[in-house]
């Protein structure tokens, strides 16, 4: 059988050209003992993954140049040699980017079984919703009535985030740019305010006016005029869960940072990193808390769907272009 | 009795100039029951107090234009008509920029009785002592081991941190500028790096020289240069404790911000702002603490002096141009 997959020429300087992405096509092995042959569905693509093809070691490893590229996906199994699978099972692995997987059975997880199309394990239910719950619940320590600020609020992490902010009580602003995020936003009883065509003073006064008595909480995906923004409308206390700087990722040369960093010192605010693999050990804790709300319907979830293997690089490179909703997928 | 105090003409944009501290002269009028008269020996002059011109409260609100200022004082009582204090009695308050103090008995403290000289109360046993003990061991959770950076590492808050931090048996380096501080820290078995001269980069790369494995803690007193250098030098769950940033007070317009804060995402890390002023609940627990250590000797602090009451503008301004080692002091 024959497996086509994508692989990476360079580590590129700013953003990635198409042309780095090379589709190649390769016959797979017969089976080992304990391996696995899958049928890829759904393929995930994430901004996390430019980290990766930097050449750098943050705090997963870059993407080996021309070999078969990584990321989560969703498929079927199509053969087994080990006891724990058989053909037709449902499985989610790290062996995106290609059409064919082929790997140990370790390595492959069963899909739980939820009442949720399968794909929602790749976002909502997934690393993006996992990441939300993880620094809510676990970075900033959400508690009830607190004020939460989202940037990205539109995006895979962004949208479930603002809604289990929402759960709280408190008052809930997300941040985006696209229209069609603006008004989800809104139709989410989540106050949206708009970056676009904005520097961090008038983006700062706009967030304002959205919760004048400032946030306890920033939720933290973009970086840029929207930190310096934030920083600006901290309450006393306030915690800035840092998970994402998309804004940044595809920055030829450092950008200068936030010039209010004082405001920290002066509302004894915390910022703090996070990588959602630390916390990992929790995914069956947040799979139950919010597993069955998504099952019942209590929490949307949007989805942008790119359709076959070829789109996968077009799909990712889209997510800096802010120009997906909720989660971005490669449909197979 | 009269008293001859310091006001502040208007808030200074920038540095502030001499002439904007303005020497006055009142009559005391006759004490009233429960007040206290204080002729003070000692005057702090302190970076905080920047923040308290500027004409905009951020954690303590903004002196008083035309009104005597205030800073921490140590002085002995002259006349008393309050129980707790009798003449000759040595306390320490906030009245300080004056020579004679008339205050309610219950905003001033007796100075504990320790072995130490009077004036230690505003520096290594003061507010300065207390907030490096605050952010090694409230703030960044200081542990055995620890690799430990300090700015400001000859101030008075600086100098005590870097020994604190020693006594926990990690590498600690210290950054400074004027050739007697690097002097002192090296003294102290404290690795020396200067600033001067050099941006971020070059920062960085002595940093990096002075303890290749990284830092578990930052106590961070500057900005600018100095944040920006540590940032690439963390290690993984490193807390960057938040303490000042004397190097922007100063600032007309507000200066951009280190343009490297995804290492906080990379390395997991925390930076938190904290005001001494919110823990002083704790001060006995660090009196009782570092108290001994300092009357034993096993503590060294330095002092800067200015004499006379009239010098207490000039003592201020020259903390931002580090021309202090360890704490500033006017005497009277």
């Amino acid at each position: 059988m024959q497996s086509r997959y994508f692989t990476l020429r360079d580590y590129p300087n700013g953003a990635p050209p198409r042309e780095l992405f090379e589709l190649r096509q390769q016959a797979l092995p017969a089976l080992e003992e304990g391996e696995v042959r899958i049928r890829n569905r759904w393929l995930s693509v994430d901004p996390y993954m430019r980290g990766r093809m930097s050449g750098v070691k943050t705090y997963v490893a870059p993407f080996e140049l021309n070999a078969p590229m990584e990321g989560a996906a969703i498929g079927e199994v199509v053969e087994s040699r080990h006891a724990r699978f058989k053909s037709g099972d449902k499985v989610r692995h790290m062996a995106g980017w290609r059409d064919v997987a082929q790997l140990k059975g370790d390595v492959i997880e069963p899909l739980p079984d939820m009442d949720v199309p399968d794909q929602a394990y790749l976002g909502v239910l997934g690393m993006p919703g996992m990441t939300a719950w993880t620094g809510l619940h676990r970075i900033a320590n959400l508690r009830e009535g607190d004020n939460v600020l989202v940037s990205a609020a539109g995006g895979a992490v962004g949208s479930l985030a603002v809604q289990l902010a929402k759960a709280k009580g408190g008052t809930v602003v997300g941040i985006a740019g696209a229209e069609d995020k603006l008004a989800w936003l809104e139709q989410h009883d989540v106050a949206a305010v708009s970056y676009r065509g904005k520097g961090a003073r008038q983006l700062a006064a706009d967030l304002e006016e959205a919760c004048p008595e400032g946030y306890d909480v920033y939720f933290e995906n973009v970086g840029g005029e929207c930190l310096e923004a934030a920083l600006d409308n901290l309450k006393v206390g306030a915690c800035i869960s840092l998970c994402g700087l998309i804004s940044r990722y595809n920055s030829e040369a450092p950008d200068r940072g936030p010039g209010n960093l004082a405001n920290l010192l002066v509302q004894r605010a915390r910022m703090q990193g996070f990588v959602v693999s630390d916390h990992w050990t929790e995914y069956p804790h947040f799979l139950e808390e919010v597993g069955p709300r998504v099952a019942r319907g209590e929490i949307d979830y949007e989805e942008t769907v790119e359709e076959g293997l070829e789109r996968t690089p077009d799909a990712f490179l889209k997510l800096f272009e802010g120009a997906n909703r909720g989660k971005m997928l490669v449909r197979l």
